[in-house]
């Protein structure tokens, strides 16, 4: 475990900050009516990287200038590495480069954050094992919870782009065809059981041609982001079978705003759990490939309090990012830059430790307590905020909030 | 039906030509070492309309230019219906144009040819009865062949758009975990059961960020090309439960080189079948949204003949492509210019009618005679090809051939 690494940027130096010069987290911002440019938030700062390349302080061509993160990522590990000692360098106490750089620097508080990258293309997992056993001890019971699949596959399932968001993007109550076990047919109307996944979300920075080791996908890796995968239960139950969620899932995806390297978590690697049924060669642990990082999802009703409801780690995965990418690369498919890996809901294993409402509530039968009230689903108005950090000595690698209101469903069609 | 529009273009007037006046498809092509360019087929010629546009022929700005047709499709449907009207008088017998023009023909076989668009995300669809009814019966027996949202939705997951490629690109026979019903534990290896789908793929001309109606989803529709969705039914029988074909399908998919717009299309809607249990309103028929459009599978084994191995027609269809858009957008989900949904396997009342060896084969059970041989799955060396049109009086809007060949399976890894 490294040390704090002090910055000329006091807020940085905070015990509490969740961007001290360790994490160094890439986004995108803009202010006022400008364009969105590529920026580092430190302390709670923003440093203007697309700024510094235009002053001719870092040498990464266009890439910087992109408003995107995707051109830098393209551009392969050595640049990453060499970005990140870069302004380790420009941004340590007692650096020169001080005064030159304070005027590229922005407060976060004025600053607008828009999506870090293009997501090429969305896929979520469903790795976590207290997830899958709980969702499919509601389903089938505990003796069959687990899919015979589960132990030996990282289960995914592919998902929609174009509905990830990035966090503080207000969403709409889907509308969906709903069906209870004991209606007679299908009717179509807002979702009754509107629900969160709390998930760390992968970026991958490199594109592949065919299959990638475990190895070779932990490599081509670039951070994390804290994901919220909104699901809509009724929808779901009633779409899934024979192929998959579909529109249950394609509402909205929100993602934290920064990119978290996985240069930065490395400090925080961890193995994954003892294997029961070993691995397949192709998927087998190659090193520890998960981060102990303490996450959190806070509930707060429209005009009250944050409630935190529920405490989780991402080391309690079965399956690591790396493995679910070289699964993905399996049968030859191609993968971009871009490409976004939800980890799946990651739930620990207590009654505290769950990942999303459906077992919050256990299928709604048990409701939780929030501030003035309780909870089964998201209600209209409600704002979920999902928090994150990995904790060093005397600092923490956080990922700034994962943040979206839900608004009652659009009025203009009657329900059928 | 409208009748042949002539052109000075010989091989355009020929009754079995592919592509008359009367189509004018979009594709990308490229001559020699050039950058590839937006071109519409006519006869056995290539008109070049980026060249026309850099001429003053046309006005469309950059679009044309791109070397894509996403721009384009991006101008809307007034700039789709102006293009087509201005190409139809440019080309047609008689036309002033036509010294001006020559020069910018080039012959079909002298040209590469490039995707006609860029995928931005890939649906696809279960949506033909008969073929479902034969999966079904297969796995479940005929009884219970039909999954009981069937009838209520067009039933969608999300497939990998970026395993998309044009005619003409081979694949590799794709690795996989997979496991028989006797085996006692999944093994890692080359698929055994490689098999193709006929689909047809439309594609998305207008983006969207909310529901569409079933009209205005079919508005949005630009055009369709032939889709042959390659599927690896062990490898997708060992991972589809619960949560849907995931690398199964995410080898490649094939699609045919030129976009046929709905437009050409227009004079060939057919009416949906009889709807035994009514679709809930948002789903309902609106219009002929159909089109009689026959489809053909020819099988070519390594330095064989081809031999024709299902006949169908997309009129066989359950649901309109306008009525997958349009449920496809009903939780809101946002949609993109070059979305590419694929119709799902069309297959036909007879067994000479089914769309994929799965089917043809009855799982395997009762292989199929080609030339030399017979089938159960695709071997290496196989070449699959679509070919599809719909019949006018005295002309045929035809999609070109949708051609993929098999290459055996990676021989780096070894089977665990």
């Amino acid at each position: 475990m490294t040390d704090l690494v002090r910055s000329w940027v006091e807020s940085a130096n905070a015990p509490d900050t969740d961007f001290p010069l360790n994490n160094l987290p890439y986004g995108v911002f803009s202010t006022g009516s400008n364009r969105p440019r590529c920026g580092v938030a430190i302390g709670s700062e923003i440093l203007d990287v697309a700024a510094l390349e235009e002053a001719g302080v870092l040498d990464f061509g266009e890439a910087l200038r992109a408003g995107t993160w995707n051109d830098f990522m393209n551009l392969g590990q050595s640049s990453w590495a060499r970005l990140r000692s870069t302004l380790t360098a420009l941004l340590r106490e007692g650096a020169e480069s001080e005064a030159r750089l304070r005027t590229h620097i922005v407060a976060q508080a004025d600053a607008t954050l828009h999506m870090p990258f293009r997501v090429a293309e969305y896929t979520d997992f469903y790795a976590s094992r207290h997830h899958a056993f709980n969702v499919g001890s509601m389903f089938r019971g505990p003796e069959n919870a687990l899919p015979p699949n589960w132990l030996h596959i990282p289960i995914g399932y592919n998902g929609r782009a174009s509905s990830v968001v990035v966090s503080g993007t207000p969403l709409r109550r889907p509308w969906g065809q709903l069906k209870g076990p004991d209606d007679a047919a299908p009717r179509f109307g807002p979702s009754q059981r509107f629900d969160i996944e709390l998930e760390l979300g992968a970026v991958v920075g490199q594109a592949s041609a065919g299959p990638l080791s475990v190895a070779q996908a932990f490599d081509n890796i670039f951070g994390f982001v804290l994901l919220n995968d909104w699901s809509a239960r009724d929808i779901q139950a009633w779409e899934y079978q024979p192929l998959g969620p579909f529109q249950s899932k394609a509402t909205a995806t929100t993602i934290s705003p920064w990119i978290v390297t996985a240069d930065a978590l490395d400090p925080f690697r961890v193995d994954p759990p003892p294997r029961e049924v070993p691995l397949l060669p192709h998927l087998m642990d190659d090193g520890p490939m998960l981060y102990d990082i303490s996450l959190e999802i806070g509930l707060t009703p429209d005009g009250g309090q944050e409630t935190a409801i529920s405490r989780t780690n991402y080391r309690e995965m079965y399956y690591s990012a790396a493995q679910q990418l070289a699964h993905h690369t399996s049968c030859g498919c191609p993968m971009r830059v871009g490409d976004l890996l939800g980890s799946g809901t990651i739930s620990g294993p207590d009654r505290g430790n769950r990942g999303s409402l459906l077992e919050l509530s256990w299928g709604g039968k048990e409701p939780i307590d929030i501030d003035g009230g309780t909870r089964r689903f998201v209600e209209d108005g409600d704002t979920i905020t999902l928090r994150g950090h990995a904790t060093g000595k005397g600092y923490r690698i956080g990922f700034g909030a994962c943040s979206g209101k839900v608004l009652p469903a659009e009025a203009r069609r009657k329900p059928d």
